[in-house]
């Protein structure tokens, strides 16, 4: 791959390494919003056993991984 | 079609498919963000029972269909 | 019109078939999320008598539409 | 203006033509999902008396206004 | 800048204005859906002491500010 | 870079630089909403410990980095 391309953080090899990378932007967020990595623990049962909350942050990832699709073109190299 | 392409997660070969794929992805965000089957089968009933949480979830379907969408160039094959 | 493009779900004529189709799919999301029909219909007072319910769907309706209008060249045939 | 374009209900004159249509497109997904006009106009004072119905409200009309922004290619003509 | 462009409500000289352009824009849909500046006003401090609809209506901000910078071609000119 | 292009906001030298915008832009609308620094920090301590709050502003940067990402080209420079 062309490296001043490989260089951006948004290139991944495949769709499945671009989900990932949306996961790790949406927590990203959170940890800018929340530093406190204790509270970001007890918040995690929080979200992570409420319909709404993992329902509203698997949107996040949607928005996010249509950046990264975007960015790669879709993969269709 | 294209080998290359075709080895790409998100091209599909309909748009009905491009929908069963949006599906997919919004449940693997849920089960990338709550890992433990039990929990998530627990939760099936309180947001499948719940008209919020049902629209909630299909906005996430309509953005991530939105992308395999583009990705497809809109199956104007 | 192009036939194989025809046989392309998104495709419509208008765009008033391209609010239909919005509506349409948005529907179908909420049945592969809630396939007991009984379920259904006794969710659809609920949500068609709360105004941010109604907003919400709205939202899904206009995120579906976007997709449909992009997959039609915003009918600029 | 090209006479094939002007029929498609997307294309506006001016922007702000555009703003309405999107508060148009908007009102026409509720009555689309709840034709009752009684009941529509029942919810009107509870919608149009809370903060977070309203900004939700708006989300929708700028998500509707982004696609029809991109059909008039932005007004750039 | 090309005068016909000018005239084009989208159309701002710099990101800011475009930032500033969102918030009206925003700011306008609130108006067209509740017309009585008295209810607006009784509201305003309502959203403006919530964090939950101070983020929502920046939500708003973000999705017509995208719309905007689109419209400007990212002020890349 | 481009002098021309450097001078737009919107432009950064990496796709980490285009998070702490989007997270900047977020913050400003903010401030735009609410410009009493005092209410402002005392609603911190409620959305920061709120996980929905803080899942929903992720969403505002999501919409905010896609919109900067599309400015600069995805960093495929």
């Amino acid at each position: 791959m062309n490296a001043a391309v490989a260089t951006s953080m948004l290139i991944t090899e495949t769709p499945e390494e671009g989900r990932e990378l949306a996961i790790k932007l949406a927590r990203s967020s959170i940890k800018a919003l929340q530093p406190d990595a204790e509270v970001r623990k007890a918040l995690r049962p929080v979200y992570a056993n409420n319909a709404s909350d993992l329902i509203a942050a698997s949107q996040v990832i949607a928005t996010e991984f249509a950046t990264i699709a975007a960015a790669n073109q879709y993969w269709r190299r």
